[in-house]
């Protein structure tokens, strides 16, 4: 028996994988010395206490026989349904609550949601990209057309810059806004170019939104379906990690419309045969801590805690800014995507940072080949240490 | 785009959510009726108190910055593939922590398995079979052989009565014991000859042993590991749903030997890069609370509760054993599996229970069409409702 030989196509070590190995690598040979951990994009906060009391409350209900949950609804508690599809419907987007799938993160719908495409599949992935949407593709044996981001698009590809022996090929896309790593955020005007040419295309767009709370200008879209159209091409993809600190607590949310069809396929009802078939559901007591996050009281804690990460960002972009650094992210989104200094590569540079000043951040090459020559720093380390990190940063780059 | 096809395959309505349905549509007609429900395997009792003083441990680490936990070990927290390690060392079976992966539940994992293998697959499935072996594959495009379980082979197959043409051919070989329907349990002899057919053919076995702290049986394997030979054809999947009460509360795990190796692949390897990939692990409070079933203190309290389902399971086999009725299970395993009265479809006998005496128990033909004519009862609800249950079937059966 041979097994999925398309596991051979992947390279040898996930990014942060290596990242962890190069660092642990360094702490062998100097003990003792603190990094400045701004790679990996781990919050730093603990939850907030409306999500605690919460926990705690749904650990209580599970001892005793009244109030214990067995196997929960495989698509999602009602409760938890409910009160998402209101957080949408609080942003005058209409949905309903079963349009709404619980999971257990974004990274674990990612892989699973291909399930429902099947496996010939042509994606399209616009880089730099979070390396697990290209990584899944390679492991179902789909073919990837991949679409470059840069400086001449803003890191925000537009479909007219598909190139014509590729044009209608796709049946996936892949968005990620506001982007992990480059911190990009589509516009309306620039989301809606590729709504209409999915629906034109027969195409499905996996939009991820697992950074939607951290946008502040008014005008960039939360959601998908804010715009137009969209109901009948995407599938949104979130998550409770960066917006509530779930990273290591595990929840996130997807939304298939009505809809939305395919072949005469509807993607709901697949995702709900899917689901059936292939999950139990998502905890009890973690279904109860994340319906906290959408009550008034949870929303206001989360908010105070990405405001920490926003000052994180703050001074970044001031140390950036101080050396005259290009640089992008950091408003809408919790990464900064930056050039690094003197067209080093981006691996050098991290290791330069990681020797020199004991900085850790994410190589840009990471994400994709044209990523190279960039560096990417999350904002969710702890203040003190990306107050640290910034001035080492500022003080070596001024060097440079 | 035309998506995964397959799906066109499955049946429409899987059968726990078909049961759901009756009882539900009957409740709608009688309503205030109390139902007996043995049908779909769903514990009644709450989590133990070691599980729940450990949760409520594990979410004050989540509160407080110093002891919070972000992203976990994509394969499973060190502190509970360890405890998972050493409870099957206890056992003799050699193992080490790298080769245990956490997982949220056996049946997440039956499903994501699969991609190791690919799409491209022969597998074997004894039937009667727990639904999801076959849905799984079918949305895979897997090919399925079917191996009839009965009577005549007290619902055991072995190796020698594949059919010639079958010899050899299958990849993949599912293997549930103790059953679920059936509640047979494979003795070290029978499950010898098919580790030694798997490895003779180049196949794979996928053990599932959700229920094998049911086993009273000092001769009966635990672990597929027990016998020469597992760990080069193997891989075991289990479930603390039933055998600690986590159908609600999720948490698994499964077993890959480094050993074993398919066409120079090792499935090990490639199930670390699945994970890594495809997941961000299991939620840091479940794997505290999972942790806490393998303590000295754990394992007495969770033995309690089986000890009330076996208990159960006795009342059930005396009101059979008093009628007269052919039945299978109930000793080592938490599932009595009898043959419906008087050559009664088990649709029927599900509507004649249902509507005569308000108990739920599932039909044996959703397990497989050689299931036509058994019924399945779970031994996991409250005891006076199987107690009540009992007495309603045998004075039901007694009329007959």
């Amino acid at each position: 028996m041979i097994p999925n030989i398309n596991y051979n196509n992947l390279k040898d070590s996930y990014l942060f994988a290596g990242i962890a190995k190069k660092t642990k690598a360094y702490l062998e040979a100097n003990p003792g010395t603190h990094l400045y951990r701004m790679g990996i994009g781990d919050v730093s906060l603990p939850l907030c206490s409306a999500v605690i009391e919460e926990l705690h409350r749904a650990v209580d209900d599970q001892a005793v026989k009244g109030t214990f949950h067995g196997y929960m609804p495989e698509c999602g508690a009602d409760f938890l349904r409910k009160a998402i599809a209101d957080y949408y419907r609080g942003r005058k987007i209409s949905l309903s609550d079963d349009e709404v799938f619980v999971s257990s993160g974004a990274s674990d719908e990612l892989g699973d949601i291909l399930d429902i495409f099947g496996h010939d599949k042509t994606v399209m992935i616009m880089e730099p990209a979070y390396p697990a949407y290209v990584d899944a593709n390679i492991i179902a044996g789909n073919r990837i057309i991949r679409l470059s981001a840069g400086e001449d698009n803003g890191f925000l590809p537009s479909p007219a810059e598909i190139p014509t022996e590729a044009w209608g090929k796709a049946d996936l896309i892949y968005i990620c806004s506001p982007n992990n790593p480059t911190g990009a955020v589509f516009s309306k005007t620039a989301l809606q170019a590729w709504i209409d040419y999915a629906n034109q295309t027969d195409a499905v767009i996996i939009f991820d939104a697992a950074y939607e709370a951290f946008i502040e200008e008014e005008a960039i879209p939360h959601s998908i379906y804010e715009l137009t159209g969209a109901r009948t091409c995407a599938v949104e993809i979130c998550s409770l990690s960066k917006t509530a600190g779930f990273t290591g607590t595990r929840c996130g949310y997807t939304v298939i419309p009505h809809d939305l069809e395919r072949g005469g396929m509807n993607l709901n009802k697949m995702w709900v045969r899917n689901r059936t078939t292939k999950t139990n559901g998502v905890s009890y007591i973690i279904q109860r801590g994340a319906a906290a996050v959408f009550t008034e009281r949870g929303q206001q804690e989360i908010h105070e805690n990405i405001k920490v990460y926003k000052e994180n960002a703050n001074v970044l972009m001031e140390a950036l800014d101080a050396v005259g650094i290009t640089y992008y992210g950091g408003k809408n989104a919790p990464y900064i995507w930056m050039k690094c200094p003197g067209g080093m590569g981006s691996w050098e540079f991290f290791d330069k940072l990681l020797n020199e000043i004991h900085v850790v951040g994410t190589p840009g090459e990471g994400f994709g080949s044209c990523g190279e020559g960039y560096f990417r720093f999350s904002t969710f380390g702890s203040p003190k240490d990306t107050v640290e990190a910034a001035k080492r940063l500022k003080a070596l780059l001024e060097n440079n």
